[in-house]
């Protein structure tokens, strides 16, 4: 790829990101929120700024990138014929958003068949952004402008693992997240996609989800490799297509989680 | 009290605000971060910025209200005179500091014997303020200064619970709050004292914990009942000593959630 479309396909993220912030903010925290059940299972709420912000990047998309195909949360697929997709969940963690917290973020990739090539992470609310690929890793926000760096290796009993619940996936699923989880120094929950962020800011070490869509993961994969990390699905194969993902910091972190979600039970 | 004093106290709180928010961010998400192990059990870490956060608290008090006591998480009690006593965490949620999460934060509270008059809950990341007691309830932050009000009744089937960790407490503890978790539409960890502000702003319904300390709550309390809410121990006793503690939105989830702790083993 080029320079001049790695900067146009920079500028158009960046734009996507733009463009959904306002639409994500006008109802965060608003009482008049609505909420529906997208599935008839649990609890999957769909906001209105879901979709608005959806729609407000889709908008900017016709006119920045016209000829590229779109898969959004919300709004499904559109064909295009450069070869490239962009993946957008418009808010990622909408039970966080519901809640107040800000840990939510709108997550933007642009990628091939291969998986993303750039991706961004951003938080409206607290006004972070963390960006990488096509080789950017930075982030911007509060304290100013940042480079991204995952942290050196360090052994699993003194890592830092998230994960956004503490249900985790299905049975086996949770007993191979409690092998890890149980040698690990701290286990954190509740933190949706900023938890992929902190492992590209060199804060955490390791974050293991189950269940994941194909755009849940696919920014946050262009972040943190960018920053030195590994995003893989649990069998260590590629994870832009979501279910069982285990983002790391490092090889070796890695290679410890990995070998323990894969040892089975005794 | 006179208004010249609520005044003063009102001033004083934020000067401390004031001064630990920059002691706070000089070493969050920074590699050199110095923690050690406070208990002899456990994960409770320590920090170099938790004890500086303090120091400049108790500067600024000596200062402004000399003769006050003070009680604070890293150094403790000193005397006072005046029957007022200032209660600092200057990092409440450390875990989540040193994972670089943004829901850690400064807790300040002044207060007499009967509990805590005024309370600041603080995030330096975010820049986000919430204070309550002596006539006061608002925050400011992202979006601007507004009003706190806790959110109107709702069955617990239709609320939103937070906790700090999946593991409340004792054996017996942790039963009491999967009653209620159980029956909560949804149920969110890992927000640390942020939660508590989260009910203060109208976006969350319950707060339960175990194991608090003094430090931990008092601020939390001030906020809260400011915006209409209620913070009382498991027994609806008060909580500003610390241990178990339910913080309500409304009276009506109070009652119904005290009742479901209390409900004991069938």
């Amino acid at each position: 790829m080029d320079d001049a479309l790695k900067a146009e396909l920079l500028a158009c993220a960046l734009a996507l990101a733009n463009a959904a912030r306002p639409e994500t903010l006008r109802y965060f925290r608003s009482d008049t929120l609505e909420t529906d059940d997208k599935g008839t299972q649990g609890f999957d709420p769909v906001t209105v700024a879901d979709r608005n912000a959806e729609a407000a990047m889709r908008a900017t998309l016709g006119h920045l990138r016209p000829n590229d195909a779109i898969f959004g949360e919300e709004f499904g697929e559109s064909v295009g014929t450069t070869g490239l997709t962009w993946v957008l969940d418009p808010i990622d963690g909408t039970r966080g958003y519901i809640a107040g917290t800000p840990t939510w973020g709108v997550l933007i990739a642009v990628g091939d068949d291969s998986g993303p090539l750039l991706g961004i992470i951003d938080q409206p609310y607290i006004g972070e952004r963390f960006v990488g690929g096509l080789g950017q890793r930075w982030r911007d926000g509060p304290g100013g402008f940042l480079g991204l760096r995952c942290r050196p290796p360090r052994p699993l009993s003194e890592a830092i693992l998230f994960s956004t619940f503490p249900e985790v996936g299905t049975k086996d699923d949770l007993a191979a997240f409690r092998r890890v989880a149980d040698r690990a120094r701290l286990v954190r929950y509740g933190m949706d996609c900023y938890a992929y962020a902190l492992v590209a800011t060199g804060q955490v070490d390791l974050v293991i989800e189950a269940g994941l869509a194909a755009y849940d993961i696919q920014a946050p994969i262009a972040v943190i490799e960018a920053a030195g990390g590994i995003v893989t699905d649990w069998q260590g194969g590629p994870a832009h297509r979501g279910g069982r993902v285990i983002a790391a910091a490092n090889a070796e972190i890695h290679a410890e989680a990995i070998a323990l979600l894969q040892s089975g039970p005794a």
